[in-house]
C-alpha cells in the first residue's frame, strides 16, 4: 500500500507493515504511477494537487489533512467514501503563540511604542505610573471579558494562558456547555453577549454558516474599546464593516491574521485603518507532531480503527 | 495613628480602629502637620518626598512601598529601626502580561508585519508555510530553553505561562534549588548555562550586587539567536554592550523595558539598535491588590505579627 507525503514539510511517519511512502511535489498534478496510493498527506497543495488527487486516486481510502481549516480539501471533489481527517491540533500551539502576539501588542501599545522610540521619545504617556483600568481604553488583560468564537482545539489552548493572565474567558461554539473547564455558549446567545465583551477572539472555520459572521451587527453590539482578533479565516469576518468600524472609532483596535482573498489585494483600503495589526496568514503554517498523526491514523486505517479528527461532510 | 497615602494612585484601605488616613502630595515634601505620621504609603514618590520623610517622620513605624524595586526607599535614609515593606506581588501579573508582549512580539515578527503593513506587502517571508525552527533564528517558544535571571514574584508567575506556549523554563536565583515547581540555579552557574538558553529575561532587582550583571561576557556567552529581555532595572544590563552586540549580530533581539538612566537621552545611540524593542518602563506601574496589601500589613503592624515583604537592609 502507497501513502502520498508532501514535499512542504519534512515527515518520517512509522509505516505499517508492508507500505511504501512517497514523497511528492504538493503544488503539481499527482504522477501517474502514484495513482494507486491509499493515502494521501496534504500539507500547502496547490488547487491543482488536490483537484488531480480528487480525480485520479482510484483506491483512496483516507486524506491526511496536515492544516485544522479543511475548507481547501472538502472543495476539491473528493469522493464521498474517502474519509477525510483535518490537522487538529496540529496548530493549537502555534496560533495560540501568535494570538497572545497580537493581543498583547495591541493591549501593551508596542505599536506606538515603537513608534515613540523611533522618535527617541520616553513617552510618559506610554510609561511609568497608569491607570490599570483607563477610561475607554483596554490596556491590560486583568480583569478582561473575552469571548472565544469557534471554542475548539485552538481556542481551548489558548483560554488557560488568557485565563493565567486574568481574563474572564469564555467560549462560544455550535452547542453550549462546559468545556475543558470553561463555560462556552451557543452561537444564537452570541449577539446578546457581546456588549459585555471586551476582547472577541475569532476562531472560526470557514463554512457556509460562518461567512461574514462578524459583520456591522457584532461589531456594533461590541463596546467602542473592544479588541477583536481573526485567526480563523478572512471569509468570517465583513472586512469593510471592520474598517469603518476601526476608522469611527467603535471598535478599540482589531488584530488580523487572514483574510478573504489572500493575499490582501495591494490597493485594498483595509492595510491603512487605524489600530489594526495585520500579519500575512503567519499564525500557524508549522504542524506540530505530523508525524504522530500521521503514524496513528494510519495505524487505525489498517486496524479499522477509529481515524482521529474526521471531517463531517 | 496616621498613616499617610500617596495622591498618585486611588486607594481606600481598611484602617484599623483609631487610625486616620491622609492623602499626601507624593512629589512634594511631607507637610509639617503630619510629621506625627506612623507608616507611610509609597508610590511614585519624588526622591524630595522621601528625604523628607527620613528626615521629619519621627514616629515612623512603615514604609509601605507599592512597587516591587525598592532601590529608591533605601537610597533616601530611612533609620533602621523603620520597617521598609516591598510591594512585592502587586506587579507580578502586569510585568508578566508585559514580558510576553515584548517576547511574543520579538518571536512572532510582529515589527517587520507592521513595516510590511504599511508598505502594503503581503510577505511571504513572514507568512504561510514556515519551518518551526529556521536555522539561525528564534521563531517560537515551542521547545525554546528559557533561562529566567530574578526567579521572584514575578518569575514565578510569568514561567508558568511560557511553559503552557511550550518553553523549557529554569530560574536563576541567589540560591539554588526547586521554586514554585522549577528548577532554579545560582547565580555562579549561569554563566556555564547560556550557552543552551535561547530566551534570558532579566527579572533583576537593582543592587550593587546586579549592577552590569547582564554584561559583554554573558552576551557573548548566549547563542546569536538568543534574545534577552530586560523587565528588571537599567542598571543591570550594560546598554554599550548590548547595543555592540545587537549590531554585531551576537544577539538575536532584545525587549527593554528599563534603561539606565530613565528617561533615555534623546541622543542614545540605543534607541536605533537593531531588533531592539523599546518601552517606556511601561511594564508595570499600576499596583494590583494596594488596598488588601496595605490593610494586611497596617493589621500586622497593630497586632504586632509578622508584615509582609519585609526588605532585608
Ligand atoms: N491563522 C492560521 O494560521 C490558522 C492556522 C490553523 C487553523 N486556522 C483556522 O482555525 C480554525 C479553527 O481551528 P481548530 O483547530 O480550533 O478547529 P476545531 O477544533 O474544529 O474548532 C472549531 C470551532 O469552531 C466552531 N464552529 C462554529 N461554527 C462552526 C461551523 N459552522 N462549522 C464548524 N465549526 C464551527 C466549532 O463548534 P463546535 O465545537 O460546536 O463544533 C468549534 O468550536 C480552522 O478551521 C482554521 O480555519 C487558522
Ligand atoms: N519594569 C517594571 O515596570 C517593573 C515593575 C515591577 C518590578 N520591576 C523590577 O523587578 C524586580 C523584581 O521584582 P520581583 O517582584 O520579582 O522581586 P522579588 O520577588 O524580590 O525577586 C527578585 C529576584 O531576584 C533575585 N536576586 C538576584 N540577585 C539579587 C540581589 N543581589 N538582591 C536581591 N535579589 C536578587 C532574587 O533571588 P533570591 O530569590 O535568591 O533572593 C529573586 O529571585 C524589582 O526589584 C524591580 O526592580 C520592574
Amino acid at each position: 500500500m502507497k501513502i502520498l507525503l508532501p514535499d512542504t514539510v519534512p515527515l518520517n511517519p512509522v509505516l505499517p507493515k508492508g507500505w511504501e511512502a512517497v514523497t511528492i511535489d504538493a503544488r503539481a498534478e499527482i504522477p501517474a504511477e502514484h495513482h494507486d496510493a491509499a493515502v494521501l498527506v496534504v500539507w500547502g497543495a496547490s488547487r491543482r494537487h488536490l483537484v488531480s488527487a480528487a480525480e485520479h486516486l482510484d483506491s483512496l481510502q483516507l486524506v491526511q489533512s496536515l492544516a485544522a481549516g479543511i475548507d481547501g480539501i472538502l472543495a476539491a471533489g473528493f469522493d464521498p467514501d474517502v474519509v477525510v481527517a483535518a490537522g487538529a491540533g496540529l496548530h493549537s500551539l502555534t496560533v495560540s503563540e501568535h494570538s497572545l502576539a497580537l493581543l498583547l501588542s495591541l493591549l501593551r501599545r508596542l505599536p506606538e511604542s515603537r513608534e515613540a522610540q523611533q522618535r527617541h521619545e520616553w513617552s510618559t504617556e506610554l510609561g511609568g505610573l497608569q491607570p490599570l483600568h483607563p477610561a475607554g481604553r483596554l490596556t491590560t488583560l486583568i480583569g478582561a471579558r473575552v469571548l472565544i468564537w469557534g471554542f475548539g482545539q485552538i481556542g481551548q489552548t489558548l483560554a488557560p494562558t488568557l485565563q493565567a493572565l486574568g481574563a474572564e474567558v469564555r467560549g462560544a461554539a455550535r452547542s453550549a456547555g462546559t468545556r475543558a473547564g470553561f463555560e462556552v455558549i451557543a452561537e444564537r446567545e452570541v449577539p446578546a453577549a457581546l456588549p459585555e465583551v471586551d476582547v472577541l477572539i475569532n476562531i472560526l472555520p470557514a463554512t457556509e454558516q460562518t461567512a461574514g459572521a462578524v459583520g456591522r451587527e457584532v461589531l456594533a453590539a461590541l463596546p467602542d474599546h473592544a479588541l477583536l482578533l481573526n485567526v480563523g479565516r478572512g471569509t468570517t469576518v465583513d472586512q469593510v464593516a471592520l474598517r469603518e468600524a476601526l476608522e469611527a472609532g467603535t471598535l478599540g483596535g482589531a488584530g488580523i491574521d487572514v483574510t478573504d482573498p489572500e493575499p490582501l489585494p495591494q490597493d485594498d483600503p483595509l492595510w491603512d485603518a487605524p489600530r489594526l495589526l495585520l500579519t500575512p496568514h503567519a499564525a500557524g503554517g508549522r504542524p506540530v507532531g505530523a508525524d504522530e498523526r500521521i503514524t496513528a491514523n494510519l495505524r487505525a486505517l489498517v486496524d479499522g480503527q477509529e481515524i482521529l479528527h474526521v471531517a463531517t461532510r
